[in-house]
C-alpha cells in the first residue's frame, strides 16, 4: 500500500493546509500559460498571477541563474542591483512616492506598512474591509476574517463592509462610494473614542478579495478624504492589481484615481522569486526608519533583484499591459455575452475578470460556482472563485494570455456551464 | 558631479538603512569564502552565514536554474519537491520534531512560533533574552531590545538577563544555569499574575546575539524544566546555529541537549535563496493549523525547496559538519593563543568564534573592537561585532572555510591588534 501526496503531504505538513480542487492537481511542470500534471495532461492557467509574465519565462530564468552565479548577499554592502530596480520602479508613481524598502513577501510588506501608519500618526487603530486579506504575519492577519484570533478580535482593528457591485452599500451604486466614507468615518470615531487613535486604512484598491466589485473611478474619494481629515495614511495593497494587470495602468490606485501614502508590492514582482516592497513618500519612510530599526537579511538581495528588474523588462517589452487590456476587454466581452440564469454580474479589469452566480431567490450560489470551479478543472481550465460568499468565479491569469486563450477559457466555461445540473 | 552609490541609497532607500563598515564595501562577485568589491579588490569572508556552503555554489545555482525553467509554483497544487525536503529535513531531528511549515524568512518563522505557543496553551505571554534578536516582523521585533516600540514596550513581552561567559549571572559558571531560570521563572509568574498567562520561552541557543556566551551542556536544563512546569513552550530560533555549524551537530539544541517543542530555521538554509522553516511536533502543528488558517504563497514553493535540498545535499557531500569541527577547533586554539591585554576571552562553536575585548579597567571595548573590525577590513578580512555592548569579535563564515583560510584570518587577526593603537 503505497503512500498517496496527500497522505505524505498530512504526514509532513500537518492538517489544514490548504490545497485547490476536491482532488487537488499534482503539477509538475509550466510555460507560458500552460501547467502540465504528473500524468501528462496540460491545464490552461486562468488563475495565477505569481507568474506574472507566463511561467518559467527564460529571460527571468536566466537572470536568476546568471545573477544566483555570480552573487547573492545582503543589503549591508553596497550593490548596484537594489539601486538600479528601485530607480526603475519609482519612476513608476507619481504622488511623490520615491522611496522603497525591499522584502521577500506581501506579508512582510503589509506588515512594515502597518507599522508606517503607526510611525507618522503616533497611533495603532487600524480599518480594513471586513472580506480581506492582506497576509499571514500575526499584525497583518489582524485584519483577516477568516478566524479570531486567539484572545479574539484585538480592539484596535475595525473593519468596514466591503463595497459590492450587486447589492452596492447604501442601496445603489451612486451612494455606495459617500456610504463606504461614512462608515469609515463612523469607525475613525470608534477608535478616537477607544483611545487608540487612528492611524491608518489599509485596502486593496480593486478590492480582490471582497469579489473585485465594479467601481467607477474617483469612488474611494470620499474615503480618502475622511482618512486625510483624521490625519491617518491611506495604506494601498497593490499585491493583486500591481504590475499592470488592470490594463489601463500599472496601479490599482491609478485606476480609481487616488493618491496612496504607502503602496505594498508582492506577489507578481519578480514572477514568483521571492520579493515584495514598500514604496512611500521620504516622509513617511524618514518616520518609519527613525521610529523602527528595520533590516531584513534576504530582502533586496541580487538575485531577487536580478528577477525583479527581468520582470520588468519583460513586461514592457512583450507589451504586456496593453495585452491585458486588449485581451482583457475582449474575455470580459465574451463574458458579459454568456446567457446563464445563475449569472448576474460578468466584471473585472484587465486580465482580472469573473462572473457573479446566485439563485433563482437571488442567495449567492456558493455551491454552484465551486462545482463550476470543479468542473472547469476536469476540463482542463485552472481557475477559482472569491468573494465574501465564494459566488464568484476568478480568472487572473499570467499576463502574456492571449485573444487566443481567452477564447479557449470562455469556450470552456461556455460549454461546462450548459453541461452544469441545473 | 556624480551622485555616489551611498548618495543614492540614500535617495532611494531612506535614512538609517545599515550598512557595515565607516565605507561601506561594494562588493560585486562572489565564490567559496571568497568577495570581491567593485575595484576588483579580493576579501576573506569570515562573516556571512547566509552563503552557508560557500558563495554561488554551482551545486545551488544548477538547482535553482533547473527548477525555475521547470515549474515554480505555489503549494495549493500537490508537489514532490516540497515532501521530498521536508523528509529529509525532519529526519535530522530527535525529539518528535517531524512536521513543517515552510515559509520565506526566519522573521516568518518566528512570527509563526510564537503564534503556536499562543495556540497550544491560549495564552499571550511571551520570554526572551534582554540582548536578542528574532527578526523583524511587528510580533517579532516585540522581542527586540533596540529601539521601543510606538506605544512603549508591550506589556505581554518579558526580558531576562542573557548568560555571560565574562560575567556570569548569579556570579559564577556554576550559579548561572540555575540564576537564568530563577530569572526566566520570576519572569513567568510577572506575566501570570498580569493576567497575560504564559505561552513560551524564544532563545536562540548558542546565544548568538547575546555574545555567543560558552555555556555547558545542560546548562538551559533547569529553564526548560521551568518552562515546563508552567506550561509553556520552548521555541528554539535556529537561524543561526543551525545546519551544523556548531560542527559537533545538526543544531544548538543538541549541542546544549535539551529538547524543544518549535524550532525555527532560516538564513543558511538555502545557500541564500530566500527559506525558512518552521519544524515541530504533530501535536503543536495540529493546534497552530486548527487556531490558524495559514497560508504563505511563495513558502515552500518548488525553486525554495530545489535549492534548500541541493543545500543540504552539499553539507552532506563535503562532509561540512566535520569542515566546521575540525576548521573551528583550529581557528580556537589559535585565537585563544594570541595574546593581546584588551582580550579577555576566546570562545566560540564550530565555525562560529570570536573573542571578548575589555578595557584595562574592565570596562566593555566596544570602541577598541570597532576599531579592529576596520582594521581587518581594511587588511581584507570581513567580519563583525556582536555582543551587549558590542565588544565581541564575531568570525562566522562560509561552512567550507578550511584550515589555510583560518590561518589567514587569524595570522591577520594578529597583525591587525599589534597595529592597533595603544
Amino acid at each position: 500500500m503505497s503512500e498517496t501526496l496527500l497522505e505524505k503531504r498530512h504526514r509532513l505538513m500537518g492538517p489544514n493546509v490548504p490545497t485547490f480542487y476536491e482532488e487537488p492537481v499534482h503539477i509538475v511542470r509550466g510555460q507560458d500559460v500552460w501547467l502540465w500534471d504528473a500524468a501528462g495532461r496540460r491545464y490552461l492557467d486562468c488563475y495565477n498571477n505569481v507568474p506574472h509574465v507566463g511561467h518559467c519565462h527564460p529571460a527571468v530564468v536566466d537572470a536568476i541563474a546568471r545573477q544566483a552565479a555570480t552573487l547573492n548577499t545582503h543589503t549591508r554592502y553596497l550593490h548596484d542591483g537594489i539601486l538600479d530596480y528601485i530607480e526603475r520602479l519609482v519612476a513608476k508613481f507619481d504622488h511623490d512616492l520615491a522611496q522603497v524598502i525591499m522584502v521577500c513577501t506581501g506579508s512582510e510588506a503589509n506588515d512594515i506598512a502597518l507599522r508606517m501608519a503607526q510611525a507618522v500618526t503616533g497611533k495603532r487603530g487600524v480599518i480594513a474591509t471586513d472580506n480581506t486579506y492582506h497576509g499571514n504575519t500575526a499584525a497583518v492577519s489582524q485584519l483577516s476574517t477568516r478566524r479570531p484570533p486567539i484572545g479574539g478580535y484585538p480592539d484596535h482593528i475595525r473593519l468596514v463592509p466591503a463595497p459590492d457591485s450587486v447589492d452596492p452599500l447604501g442601496g445603489s451604486a451612486a451612494a455606495q462610494p459617500q456610504t463606504f466614507a461614512d462608515n469609515v468615518a463612523r469607525a475613525i470615531g470608534e477608535l478616537e473614542r477607544a483611545g487608540h487613535g487612528f492611524a491608518g486604512f489599509m485596502l486593496c484598491p480593486t478590492f480582490a478579495n471582497e469579489g473585485f466589485p465594479e467601481l467607477a473611478p474617483g469612488f474611494l474619494d470620499p474615503t480618502v478624504d475622511a482618512v486625510r481629515a483624521a490625519g491617518g495614511l491611506v495604506l494601498c495593497d497593490e499585491v493583486q492589481p500591481g504590475f499592470g494587470r488592470n490594463g489601463q495602468c500599472w496601479w490599482g490606485h491609478d485606476l480609481l484615481g487616488f493618491a496612496p501614502d504607502v503602496v505594498t508590492l508582492g506577489k507578481p514582482m519578480a514572477n514568483g522569486h521571492p520579493v515584495a516592497a514598500v514604496v512611500t513618500r521620504r516622509d513617511v519612510m524618514a518616520a518609519f526608519r527613525e521610529a523602527f530599526g528595520y533590516f531584513n537579511t534576504f530582502g533586496g538581495n541580487p538575485v531577487s533583484c536580478a528577477a525583479a528588474m527581468a520582470t520588468m523588462q519583460v513586461i514592457e517589452d512583450e507589451g504586456l499591459v496593453e495585452n491585458a487590456r486588449l485581451v482583457g476587454a475582449h474575455a470580459l466581452d465574451r463574458l458579459r455575452a454568456l446567457e446563464h440564469p445563475r449569472m448576474v454580474q460578468a466584471r473585472g479589469y484587465g486580465l482580472f475578470f469573473g462572473a457573479e452566480f446566485r439563485e433563482p431567490d437571488g442567495a449567492p450560489a456558493g455551491d454552484f460556482t465551486a462545482a463550476l470551479v470543479e468542473e472547469m478543472r476536469r476540463r482542463g481550465v485552472l481557475l477559482n472563485r472569491v468573494g465574501r460568499h465564494n459566488n464568484v468565479l476568478k480568472m487572473r491569469p499570467p499576463m502574456s494570455f492571449s485573444r487566443a486563450h481567452a477564447d479557449q477559457a470562455i469556450d470552456t466555461l461556455e460549454d461546462a456551464l450548459a453541461a452544469m445540473p441545473a
